[in-house]
């Protein structure tokens, strides 16, 4: 695809970001060697998610190796708008400078690169591609991926929906898309539902399971500590989405590993129900 | 181990940090999809170093992939307590929220993500997965290794201290685990001892090495500039801990990819004594 | 090379870094296994790239693997000088402290890890070695290419040219070699042309193809709002530097997977002229 080449031609290229780059338009960014962002009005997104898709022209594997897991799986499941801070604060870019500045920046920086010898930029650059992109099998299955998705039927009727209040063209919607992809009436066929730790008893398990590494517990109390700062709730807490029907049938399988405490106790666990 | 499952499950996890998540603690939150913390009060903490032990449920692998080589061994040969703004920093956690928005802003996007259509949403979580988490193999390793490194008689030694000084029930040693897991008394087989570039022979020999790539003997000597703000010190000190016979033995072999120094003018080195 | 078995020798190396720490000397710091500097007077840089050659003692391998793609393309390709705050926000390093309390803060991490039982920290730092370090072939490719390019004459020349103002000798190119290496007078054989979007057919030809994925377009409508902050400007600005011969013979090729667009409409897109 278009971003995938875009990343290995034998010239630098550096992506100025003003407004909103999001979908496509953000990952023909993310293919490009530099990104840098105006302060005041760069957004950031992948919105694929709330309709259902996912980022099929290099977002995911970008993102993913730059942010990390965690922060790409927010990024990506969470299909919402960043602004400029953010996305630096998550590498998701170089960096933002004042808008004024932005264009200043990226010539002097240009013309700067321009002037060296070229053998030793495109070495540099082409052994810098060899270790972070991708192989050309995740980028093309990621597509196909985009594309079955998109063609189902839940995925139509979102971008229907939002087609028909302005996707595309010039207005709130667009403007505010983080918003507007979560605003999506029907919620049949959902990811849902929503639960904290207390009601997930697979989680429960892991709970104990953790124990018998011997610290959660530790975590749970010394969060309840009353006297400082850490309110009662448990150290961590756990929100999960969906049903989890996954996890309860991988622990229903006994796991050896968790029959022994690191204190040296037996602890006798079951995982799952 | 539970923990590696919980990343896998196929529904979104997010974490929500008060308090203390130290060790398996933390390796549970670090083993969900999302981590958002409580800035005035969240700290996280892979203490296990400290008691002879290394992280054994998806610490090490998790870290290391988010924090990247040098934070990561700060983080576990380190066995400190991180406050939630610099865990955020360091990429250990997606990000900090004031205590008062953290439940608003996880219920809101748990919400979310709730009415996005599953297939995007599992499909994304999967591919970022299998860009990131660690090979089962290297899972069953690291445990192989604490449960190995917690039963030998220095470690068991370290825990009972702390065991005994409080370890696991609130009170002050849980509260300041990452003081009081450096504060036992015994130093028998420390990994000690500690010394700087000045003292280390093998370092020495390494600036020659440096020097014959080219650029090092500058470094230090900029660094010493009278004048303006660099201060005196050469422009890297390196302190080490630990004897360091590795590498002396390794410097013994003569490398030939350092007889020629980066202006073309050939300089003998002998890497090592 | 010394800098790669530094990083593998059983001891824990912490380079504390004042005033400049540049090529060979940055490289040695990156191979120690943490890197902590004084905010007030720190410099990084690889400044290899604007004579012709490229980092070739671990700079690209430790740099790639710690700040993404767009990062190291940016620190490594411009050559610039990057101060210690901006190589925290990077992850170049571990963090900055504040000169007076760079010392004490090292001594303390120092001893406390000399008083843990050396065998968990030694294979804690051996299983984050294995999970970051290059393979020994990637070394010694960067080093032969290294060594290659700095042999050519346009290296050569440039080299000199620094030399005779005073490259490796206190003074002014030394403390500010980020701008004395792009002050080069010459400028027969630079990387150049420098060229925005609009001057990009190869790239014009590309924002088609990302239109086909029903996205980009949007961006760049919607970074033209002309009311709200955002500018007139296109929401992302290319600027490439080089001839993009490579992608333009790419692009040639037609491709599949563009000729259906996410909103199920069929859209007939040729990339490239």
């Amino acid at each position: 695809m278009f971003p995938h080449r875009l990343a290995h031609v034998p010239v630098i290229t550096i992506a100025k970001v003003r407004g909103r780059a999001r979908g496509g338009g953000d990952e023909l960014a993310l293919a490009c060697d530099m990104i840098f962002a105006a302060r005041e009005n760069a957004v950031f997104g992948q919105f694929e998610s709330g309709t259902g898709a996912l980022p099929g022209a290099g977002g995911i594997q970008h993102l993913t190796r730059r942010l990390g897991r965690t922060r790409a799986i927010e990024a990506i499941t969470g299909a919402d708008d960043f602004d400029a801070d953010l996305a630096e604060r998550y590498g998701w870019i170089n960096r933002t400078l004042p808008d004024a500045e932005l264009d200043g920046f990226v010539e002097r920086l240009a013309k700067r690169i321009a002037g060296f010898p070229p053998a030793g930029v495109k070495a540099a650059k082409r052994a810098i591609n060899d270790l972070t992109l991708p192989h050309p099998a995740n980028v093309r299955s990621d597509s196909a991926m985009f594309l079955g998705l998109v063609a189902l039927p839940e995925s139509r009727e979102r971008l229907d929906y939002l087609a028909n209040r302005g996707l595309q063209t010039l207005g709130d919607v667009e403007c505010d898309l983080g918003d507007a992809v979560a605003e999506y009436p029907g919620r049949g066929g959902g990811v849902g539902p929503v639960a904290e730790s207390g009601r997930m008893p697979w989680l429960a398990a892991g709970r104990c399971t953790c124990s018998c590494v011997g610290v959660f517990g530790e975590t749970s109390r010394a969060g309840a500590r009353p006297a400082g700062d850490a309110p009662a709730d448990p150290g961590v807490t756990v929100t999960a989405v969906g049903d989890g029907a996954g996890l309860q049938a991988g622990a229903a399988r006994p796991r050896r590993s968790c029959h022994r405490g690191s204190n040296g106790r037996p602890s006798s666990v079951r995982v799952g129900r």
